[in-house]
Formats: C-alpha cells, sequence, structure tokens
C-alpha cells in the first residue's frame, strides 16, 4: 500500500518501547494534526452547543461531519453554493468525513441493499434517497473535507461468520469503487479505507489485506463499539493491528471513552471520534481525574469547586458546579455549552498528556494513574 | 425626592433640545452605565443562551434578573453561600433587579393577596411561597443586586378606575415598606420605586407623587406594556414624563422592541429592559436594520449575507444568513446563540447610535430614518 497525496502525509514521530502506541504527526492541506487526536464530532455541520471558536480554544485540530446528514440537509447544492463545509460553518481547520455507511446502516431508515447502493427514507420528510460509493464520494466533494472515508457496509453485531463474510467482501468491492472514483490527489482530499469482518479474525485480516491493497492514504477500524462487549473489541484490537501496515495512520471510528481512548493508543490507534462527550454533557454528565459526575445532582448545590480543578476550559475557569447545577436544573442553554465545551477540552487535553507519556516512555505509568484515579471516583 | 446614596449618582450629561430625551451617567458601586440603556434580561442568572464575556462583548453595561425566579431556585441560602449572583454567575458588572411583583401577579399562580403580602403557589414545585415588601428587600439583599426594585402590586390590563386605584395605594404602601427596610446606602444597593396607575392619568400622578415622596434613588413606570394598545402606553408616558423629576433614572420596566425604545427616549426614558430580543431570537426571528427576519425562512437558505451587514456581533462577522437556516432547521443550539447574541447586540448597539444622535442633536433625524428603513422591510 502505498500513497502519492502529497497534500497529506503521515510521519511518526516516536515509537513506544512499552507499548504499540506511537505519536505521528498528520499533515492536511488545511493544516497540520498530532496523533494520537480525538475528533470531536459535528454531526450536522456544527459541533453541538459550540462555536468553531470554542473548539479552537478547546485545542481541536481536527473535527468530524457525517455525509449522511449534511446529504439530507443542508444538501449538496447548499454545500456547493457556499464552496464546502468549512466555509459555511466557518471552521478553517481541517474535516473528516464519515461516509454515511454506519447511519444508513443503523438508523433503521434501511430499505434496500443491492450490490450499486442502498436505497433508504430520509429520517427528516421520509423521501427516498440513495446512497453508493460513488454516491457518498460525490458527497463528501461537495462537503470538501481534508480526510474522506470509503462507503462500507457496517455489519450489526451479534453476526454469523457467514453474513459478516459477504459484508466484509461487498465493503472491500465498495472500497475499490470509492478509490476509482476518486483518484489518489484529488482535490487534495485524502481517502481512507475501512475494515471490516465484525468480531472475526480472520475475516479482519482478509478485509485489512484486501483493503490495504486498494491503496488508501490511512486506514480505519469500524463495526467496533456497536454494542458487542468491551473485550471482544480490545480482542479484535490486539488481533488486527499489529497486522495494520505501521507507516499509515489508524482511525478506529466511533470510539472516545477516557478508557478506550487508552486501550487504544496502547495498541497502536492514531485516531479517534465519538458523540460521547458532548452527547453524556448535555445529559449533564461531565469527565473529571476522579471519574464521571452528575452535575444535575443535589450534593453540587453549594459546591464552590470548578468541575476539574485541573481543567483550563472556560468553564472550569468561571464557573462553580454549584452554579452549573443550578442552570441544568432551570434548563439553560448555558448549562448545555459549558459541560460540552469541558468534556471535548477534557479528551483532547487527555490526548495532549498522552502524547507526551508516549514520548516520555512513561505511557503505561500514566495510564495507570489515570485509571487508577478515575475509577477510584472519590471526590 | 432626594437620595445620599453616594454609591450611587445619576448625572445628565446632555438634554435635548428636540425632545424630552437626554443622555445621563449611572454610576454604581459596581461601575458605570450610560443611559439611555438597554438591560438584556437573565431570568434565572443567565441571559438566555449566552455567557458572561458574550454579554460584556454585546456591550451590556447592565443587565436585569428576576427576584420571582431566584428565590424559587436557587433560592437565598445558595445565593448567600456564594456571595450573591454576581460571584454565582460571574457577571462582575452592575446587576438590576426587578422585585418578583410582576411575576407573581402574571405567573397565574397567585394564590391570596393580603396588606401583608402575597401567598403563591411555585411554579416549580407548587410548594407554598411567600412575597411581601420586607421579603423582597430580603431576597435582593441575598441576590446582591446593584439596583434593587420595590415590591408592588402590577394591575392588569384592563382594569378599572377603583380597582387601578386600590392596587396604586397598596403598591404606594408596599413601596414605603420596602424603602423602610432598606434604608438608603444600605450595602450600596440603589432602590427604585414604581409608578403604578394602569391608564389612568390622575392614578399615575398621584402614584408618581406619592412615590417620590418616599424618596428613592430613581423611579420605574410599571404596568406598561401588559396587553395594551400601543397609543395607550405612548398615552400615558405623553402625560406621565414631565411630572417626574428630572434629577433622577427613570426606568420604563418591559419594554425593549426597537419602535418603542425609539418612542421612550424621545419620552425622556433612561433605562428599558424586555425578554423580547433574547426570546424571539430562539424563535429565529432576528432585528436588521430593514425589520425584522425569520431565518428559518427558505429565503435565505442560499444567502451569503450575515444578518445584518452593519452588524458587529460574532454572528454578523462569522456566519451567512444560509449557514443559520440550516442550524434552525437542524434544531442546533448554536443556532439559538448566534441570534440571541446578534439579538442582544443590536438592540445595545442601537442605545449607542441613540446616545450619539441626541448628543448631536439629531435624534428626530436618526429615529424617522431609523424607522423608515425599519419598517420598509426591503431586504
Amino acid at each position: 500500500m502505498t500513497s502519492t497525496n502529497t497534500q497529506f502525509t503521515f510521519e511518526i514521530t516516536h515509537s513506544s518501547d512499552e507499548c504499540s502506541g506511537r505519536t505521528g504527526l498528520l499533515s492536511t492541506r488545511r493544516g497540520k494534526i498530532q496523533t494520537p487526536v480525538f475528533m470531536p464530532v459535528g454531526t450536522q455541520g456544527t459541533v453541538k452547543t459550540l462555536s468553531p471558536d470554542e473548539l479552537v480554544e478547546a485545542g481541536a485540530e481536527i473535527i468530524l461531519s457525517n455525509t449522511y446528514h449534511l446529504y439530507l440537509r443542508p444538501g449538496t447544492d447548499t454545500l456547493d453554493h457556499f464552496g464546502g463545509l468549512h466555509k459555511f460553518m466557518s471552521w478553517e481547520r481541517p474535516i473528516l468525513t464519515d461516509s454515511g455507511g454506519f447511519q444508513v446502516f443503523s438508523l433503521k431508515t434501511m430499505n434496500k441493499i443491492s450490490e450499486e447502493g442502498v436505497t433508504f427514507a430520509s429520517h427528516i420528510d421520509g423521501s427516498r434517497r440513495f446512497l453508493s460509493p460513488e454516491e457518498a464520494m460525490r458527497i463528501q466533494n461537495s462537503i470538501g473535507s481534508d480526510i474522506m472515508m470509503v462507503f462500507d457496509e457496517c455489519s450489526p453485531y451479534p453476526i454469523d461468520h457467514e453474513k459478516a463474510k459477504e459484508s466484509m467482501e461487498r465493503s472491500v468491492r465498495w472500497a475499490k469503487r470509492c478509490r476509482d472514483s476518486h483518484p489518489k490527489m484529488s482535490r487534495g482530499q485524502a481517502l481512507f479505507g475501512i475494515i471490516q469482518g465484525s468480531m472475526y479474525h480472520d475475516l479482519r485480516a482478509e478485509s485489512l489485506e484486501r483493503t490495504a491493497e486498494i491503496g488508501f492514504e490511512g486506514l480505519a477500524i469500524g463495526g467496533l463499539s456497536v454494542g458487542e462487549p468491551k473485550n471482544i473489541m480490545l480482542e479484535v484490537l490486539d488481533n488486527l493491528v499489529p497486522k495494520m501496515p505501521p507507516e499509515f495512520p489508524r482511525y478506529l471510528m466511533g470510539v472516545g471513552t477516557p478508557e478506550d481512548l487508552l486501550s487504544g493508543v496502547e495498541r497502536g490507534i492514531d485516531m479517534f471520534d465519538c458523540v460521547h462527550p458532548t452527547r453524556i454533557a448535555r445529559h449533564a454528565s461531565v469527565f473529571t481525574r476522579n471519574g464521571r459526575i452528575d452535575l444535575s445532582s443535589a450534593v453540587h448545590a453549594l459546591s464552590d469547586l470548578p468541575i476539574d480543578s485541573s481543567c483550563s476550559c472556560f468553564a472550569c475557569r468561571k464557573f462553580s458546579r454549584g452554579y452549573l447545577r443550578h442552570l441544568f436544573k432551570a434548563g439553560e442553554i448555558l448549562a448545555l455549552r459549558l459541560a460540552s465545551m469541558h468534556n471535548v477540552r477534557f479528551l483532547i487535553c487527555m490526548m495532549e498528556e498522552i502524547r507526551n507519556a508516549l514520548k516520555n516512555g512513561i505511557f503505561i505509568q500514566y495510564k495507570n494513574e489515570f485509571l487508577s484515579k478515575y475509577n477510584n471516583r472519590e471526590q
């Protein structure tokens, strides 16, 4: 597998002696991204509740947006009119877009899968829509994302070996069609392949081999964090990642709890994304070094403490848990903003620390100390 | 009527030759306020969707908060614990609090009015609560507002002369009890009286005389913008304001559309507040120099224009109407934030222009030009 996209390079800056973890630098046409990286998710062209400036302040070097959602609304005509998503949403740094595959197969709007693509009903207005490898490339071209993903079939969990194999093979054929319709260096947009195969190591290995053979600028692991037990996900990673070519960025899709970030980095993953931090924030749940806390709880009513005293985010610099609790109880939008801002910053800060720990050869110590405090939950 | 509260002064810096309008400077223990001023409303200890930093950026020199709401939630124990509302919400500039009278009489939770006060059911949990002049002063002391309002009875519209007179007389007696329980200069908090009397000029005149006699640091006009036709409000102002002592700040409560701000300033009003700009913003309605527009309308789908090209707010500097429309259609919280930010900035900017127009002797010209464009609605 080789890449000749000179507007997109990946350099490994340090490889750990303790584990499979490594630090790196992704260079895109819109700027550099230090890895391992957590990418906040802006499903509909905005990371929920946050402004682009706040994402920059949180240290986000790249965000993720969703082909499926942007295709349905505002649509490619609108995106083309505005010159792509970056200008539309006023975000100048890199954007990665998923291909819509995951949403088409998980939002239960599926209607008919054929070798050609998927016909489904829009969750917004019920209109009949069609996504295919070529269509997903076209849409991601309109979005103008810096890293595009191939259109794949995301298997549900559990799935038997035969069905998983069929699905994986279709994903490989679709990946080839994506590559064919988006040649290397086209518009400066990188294209990542996605490895499927559910929990079956032989299928994962075959998917990896055949996907890598097509030739992409990076490889993602799809179909995990879809309901399987945690140990299944870790076993897949333990088995699969060592076989992945080290010179390409490795992206574990849809994974982003603090525990999973540590597990993934240790096994050699470079990129993560998840709606988790912003979704739980809107339900008053925020990360602290001592575990997650529920800001709506009465125990915080008279607390002068910030959410996390080691955090540098706007919410922690300016407001007490007591005030945040009041805002949540009163149903105020500022509560959702401050909690989201904190959770995003918390994970990005964690990744900064992880990169430093890797470089300093103390990642395992960092991980153990982090988890020891995080799981202790003494406030 | 005299005031000896040296931590609170009002200086008239310019009086118009063209109308009753004037510019002034309110000095409080927490900073100066240029008048005429529009005060954004932070009902529950936050101006809905906005952070304190964004209010400062919008040019807000003072905000309003609500005794009734803060009394029910978070309650005075919490406010006392945190050292008052300023520290609680991280807002260092002046705060004016209404007394709770308006809410008690308008939120239909009224239960029993006696000379002593009002017993009512909390709209949050149905618990029995009691507000009286003394209690309203105690709560506003806990809040630590820089300008407190007396606890008054806000008459509904319409009301007959006899009932309006009874109500006005009770408000006068309650005003006296407020003053008695909050002596001048106490804690550096100013106390404003409220003139009632519905649409009856004789009652308004009597209310003014008897309220002024008690001695307050400022006088407010209550009981307007409660459902009466616009001409009734203006007639009351035309008749009442010329009788008000010029040396004290005049505050028209609950009024804040662009048209009403101009009408009020022309008649000599110094202070305004209204939930209008933030409430309509959350329903996608935003001010422009050419009238209000509905950002959720399809006509804006491909618009590259900012909300208002003359506006300096973050929303107008960074985003197109097309993007804002997308955010509203997608139900994204960022839409509510940006529209609220804009509407607040629009009114504050308007007041800056009004003050300049007054000082330059061109207020009537400014008003006519503003309304001509605003009512034209050509985009």
